[in-house]
């Protein structure tokens, strides 16, 4: 297990009763962070992705070596107020409340296919937010793709209702 | 100029008479975004470097696939509340205000070899406060990379009055 062994869990972590699975500790490990990139880019080599859209911030960190390795382009999703061009926005609730995820108008082409990577699947509403945002963008999606899930949350089925492909590398079985 | 071109200039944001330098437009831009990374990848191979230290948030896209293909672990310099774990804290003055990074207390080994790594030099105060960590940390700083600079903001002069090396890909003279 290099990858799930190297995940650190805090307990009440940020609120009472979450086991927060805390990706640093995989990703300063050397081997653990190239083991988690190199399973990835292996899953979608030849796979011809367009872009790596990926989620702000743990999620630009698993999608931008995936970009470069596949050799495709990087788009950020990113939070509210953070992107200087002309956006469309999506509204979402999260484990601990209301926010909003942004997209440049112009980052995706129409048919473009892309990957949506972040890096842990909890209840599947920012991944959900983030799926509009390329659908309507024009986007094809060809995954989802994440680090590590956490069944017991449902975000999985939540996404494939949405038509969504759902893969992470380890799953979280006891949350 | 593969990357400079690519590079969007936005006036005016986030307000009158700054010129944003929009580096999404090379992101998304599949020749743009492996040029980049490819010119750092070669710039700093057989450097020896433990760790990739990245600052919260366009930082990390840049300083991951660096981390990847050089074989180091990647550690993220982040904004006040995003750490789960033991942390130390550092504040700072930004272009449009005060905030505060943070690290993991056990991020970086004693006596590792560290290169920070951020999108675009301006005024410093950021790079500053994260070289500021990762010295508290105890690690060894070997440079402070850059996509680009903005020469006039002063920035370089700032890093190396505090004995650290930089290092940019392009630099726009005008701003």
């Amino acid at each position: 297990m290099p990858i799930k062994s190297r995940i650190r869990t805090i307990p009440d972590y940020p609120k009472e009763g979450v086991l927060f699975r805390d990706i640093t500790t995989l990703l300063r490990d050397t081997t653990g962070f190239r083991i988690t990139i190199h399973k990835l880019i292996n899953r979608y080599s030849g796979k011809k992705i367009h872009q790596i859209a990926a989620l702000e911030a743990r999620g630009f960190i698993i999608g931008s070596p995936l970009a470069y390795a596949l050799n495709a382009g990087f788009v950020p999703i990113r939070k509210q107020g953070k992107l200087p061009c002309a956006k469309i926005s999506q509204d979402y609730e999260s484990e601990y409340g209301q926010d909003r995820f942004e997209l440049h108008a112009d980052a995706i082409g129409r048919g473009e296919r892309v990957l949506l990577v972040d890096d842990l699947l909890a209840t599947g509403g920012t991944m959900e937010a983030a799926g509009a945002l390329v659908r309507r963008a024009g986007g094809e999606i060809l995954e989802c793709a994440f680090v590590a899930e956490l069944p017991a949350l449902g975000g999985r089925e939540r996404l494939e209702k949405l038509g969504l492909r759902v893969f992470s590398l380890v799953s979280f079985e006891d949350d």
